[in-house]
């Protein structure tokens, strides 16, 4: 199968990641590459380490250019997915990298981004209960945000089994990739090396409706989120540490065998083994995520922390991988469990 | 007034900050600087950074090297101050900047450190309730662990004022000289850099039962703590993320109104203006506090987030710190608010 | 073409990474792995980011576990890779990623290594002149070191061209990766972020009379070198600045196409266009070398600056290049161009 | 003797470390600090490791803003100095932290900066030849650039004690801080952590002309300078790593010994013991200069190295050594030779 590909939006993180695994993808054809404030550009000079596409040339975002792809992702900032996507025709597989199609509560989406719904595509976590199901066929996805993708991989399995209650309790530290490539002062390296901070403290991150959505449909019932991201000084990861009270009668042995059980088949989750931890590390460049729980008796709590490469799993990879899904083609066409480490 | 100084255990991070800060009190005359593996080298080969003593030779650590001074600072490892301190008259004022004497539960020292109990001294946390009335005029002195210093300024004014339920939730980064300088594989550089890793989960670390025993006093009631440690891709610094579901009636306003009270007139401690953060970097190499409440009106959580410079307030200018009260001197002398940054 | 491959010394940094792409390599099969202190253990807990590989577990170095196949690569401490080859047969291709078998001249290796010399094997580095012919179908390789490739190609189109004087003058960044996995207190994390210091200064780094034997080859001439590594705060990559003297007659414009004539067909190596320079992070990762060359008519001066990574094209990626060109793969089978970046 | 000192231009990085300083200085009154885009701001807003200064408000920089002081601090962009300083009177000590009195020569200046010449200050380096007696009394002082800083002292001994030849290949590493606070996309943190990369090559930086006339004057002879900067992923500091060609006759000796007299003296450079190398980690925070000098008799090279912070010694600290000097205080009060490490 040739899968021609257009990208929307080439010149910042989430662009160039999804470059570098599209590269990889042994059906993917990388057609045009469009971006706005950099249109006309050499894309080796706003993404230098994308060799073989060093003399390609961004052109502007538009209907034409993106006419004429199989697929096309948008890695556009928020708001701006919905008019573009009503240019392409309802054959042409529309992956949304961005937020606007993630949350189904019109509500939630006006409360923590202050403009009108755009809608809901399908969801492109697959790993969640019945995720898969959604996509295959699908010709709109909407790619998870990094957060909610780590956060609600970690905690998805405790509340299926129904071993938590339904307060989470989440801090969750991010390397700066996932705050864009806008120069912005409190980004600059001299800034975040050897410092660490949070930010968005309180419920306000726009992520938490997304992480509680999630959560709420593997509980079955409204699962409260309280979301502290940091900043870490690192170029890419996530680590989140979650944690929620335990039910009455959860164990340690019933806490393990639900994460076992979630993720047996799963080709990109790794439950580690007992005694080892998730590092970002240990999954930078990959697809992987690197999870461990932990029954603390003492405070009666199930702990569930997750590494995954936000730009990877969080952003890019996870779009690739929904785009195989939709497509019909195995799951990890393109994608890789092994990191660049150290 | 001079203060004749000795340092048991000077060839570490630990010793090495309390040396630097030694250095800028304008009462303390450096004496004996002992080491055991290190004994007979050069300081300037092992600390580099402090050149004014980079021709002092270490000592072995002995009664006889450590007598004669006004103060004794035992940077040992856990275990050994015991034996020490016997040795030192009771007028000399002995500071432990190891674990030794921090917990009063003989049981909390056993089931987390696997040893007998070497007894309780004054805990050196002035700003905690009561803390200084503990600390003036005795000779003997608990250096408080980097991680409870942090969280127990963070969470304290919430169980004081009665607004937090007794179960703390705790998430918090810590820099890698917090792990000393024995060299181990997952400390190099190369694991390190780029990398955020758990460690200590599930309520296995031992600085757990000293927060409960600091947050337990401050409520009134035994409060259960969730602690979970995180290692960051930097030199120093401590984010402690702390969170406790709101008592009824708490509001913002009356989270806020028990933080502005308790930090009021606290020369350390800096309660941020709202909308400002903590960041570790601003604190790097001062005694300050940077600490920031919110209250997540949503999810019914109080957030408070401190940031220490883990060698500093965490470790060695809590120790100077508390030298000068115990001594009856300034509390601030030779320690400052000033941070190194960027 | 099915290649059954051994790694012995699979444990330390260069054996990971060269895990990691024989894993991305369509011909190899992956074999036994070795190690002799970590014998026993599972590869999942030495090497967490190789996810396929974490059930493996290290059979110590023998003769039998190394026997049956057709690639045997030798990740050994330095002077334990003649022993080793001794065993194998001589239709065994053995690929030595020490530094064993580099050096033509017996005199330099005992005067910088100190023991006896090994001998001499086809060094693999084909992008130098000649460099191809002697490795098509050799069974030995030697892989340069990671200084020595990023020097030696930053600087030989210079000599090869004539136009610069035989003295060399060259100071080299590498990440903490270069040094190895041993912990060494100098190593940790705490001491090497927000800190650059160089080592083997004055001419005593044991790459130096391997940079001096491929630039006076090139050269037809001794050249002489001065080289200052410096140990820089990030875990992969070498930025190394080469200069030297422009022979009378050299013009900016005839360094530039003696540069563009020598890189013209390589796969791997990217002439950078004018004015862009090479960065590490940009080839975190890939098998590429990114240099710039520049004419500074005011000193006199050839200045030509390369970046690669230490651990892909510096020593594990090189391997692979000429594995693939010893058994008449395509060279660029199972390597990428594409950097993992930010 | 009490010093009320303004500081033109405290939001910047250079502006932020003058004023950490300057908090420690005994006889220093901080009056008026002005700014232009952030007039009107909280300095804890600005600068929220400057605790003591929080609630400080930024003037805009005027005359009327700074009269009435001792000591006016110019911490402006390249070219806006002038126009300042001829507003204040000739009693009045101005202290420019920019480029624009360094050069003596008008040509040095238009060639690299591109506008009129200004004019030459005495030049606030006091450990060169002559150094101190051009500062004392003076009233205008040019502090010298941060790269000029670290390799001025690196390579002034070789020079005037007439043992290096009048050529100077300078490869030098910079922390992120000295290229400033204005965000730029190349600055942030995603893009120079675990990256190194270098700019101004081929002998366009500023900073060159200055060190020819520093390195000329030592040696009584003009001398050419390669100069290269690179910049390394930390937020402080300088390794300057220099060498020249020794003249025949120099000696391991003959080169200590030179070294060992131009800083017998000096109460800010530190010439380490043989075998121990400069590490910027070391003097973090502090005006130390660490030097090492070897002798490579294979290259026949002196190679000097140097390690500084970029933002103390390299700038603010460098500012206050020659106010301390200008005014007739003692050399070293408010500065320090402790580091803040690790």
């Amino acid at each position: 199968m040739v899968v021609r590909v257009a990208v929307a939006g080439a010149s910042g993180y989430a662009g160039g990641e999804l470059l570098r695994l599209l590269l990889a993808h042994p059906e993917a054809r990388i057609g045009a590459l469009t971006g706005n404030s950099n249109a006309g550009q050499r894309l080796g000079a706003l993404q230098s380490h994308l060799l073989p596409l060093a003399d390609r040339v961004l052109e502007p975002t538009t209907a034409e250019a993106l006419a004429g792809h199989d697929v096309v992702f948008l890695a556009l900032p928020h708001g701006q997915s919905a008019a573009v996507a009503e240019q392409l025709g309802p054959d042409v597989l529309v992956i949304d990298m961005g937020a606007d199609f993630r949350l189904k509560d019109p509500g939630d989406w006006e409360a923590f981004y202050g403009s009108p719904h755009a809608g809901t595509w399908p969801y492109g976590l697959p790993e969640l209960p019945g995720g898969r199901d959604a996509l295959e066929g699908s010709r709109r996805v909407a790619v998870p945000g990094c957060y909610p993708t780590a956060v609600s991989l970690a905690l998805f399995p405790a509340y299926a089994a129904g071993l938590a209650e339904p307060e989470a309790v989440i801090v969750a530290s991010s390397g700066t990739s996932g705050a864009g490539k806008a120069p912005k002062p409190h980004l600059l390296g001299s800034e975040v090396m050897g410092s660490m901070s949070p930010y968005g403290v309180g419920g306000v991150h726009r992520h938490t409706p997304e992480m509680i959505q999630n959560l709420s449909a593997a509980a079955g019932e409204r699962v409260s989120v309280s979301f502290t991201p940091t900043l870490a000084p690192m170029p890419r990861g996530i680590l989140a540490t979650c944690s929620a009270k335990a039910r009455p009668g959860a164990t340690a042995e019933s806490v393990r065998a639900a994460y076992e059980k979630a993720f047996a088949d799963e080709p990109f989750v790794h439950l580690l083994p007992e005694g080892q931890w998730p590092a970002t590390g240990s999954v930078q460049g990959s697809n992987a995520v690197q999870i461990q729980v932990a029954y603390d008796a003492a405070a009666g709590r199930i702990i569930a922390i997750s590494a995954i490469d936000n730009l990877t799993k969080g952003t890019a990879g996870g779009a690739v991988q929904s785009m195989n899904i939709a497509l019909g083609l195995d799951e990890t066409t393109g994608l890789t469990t092994i990191g660049v480490a150290p």
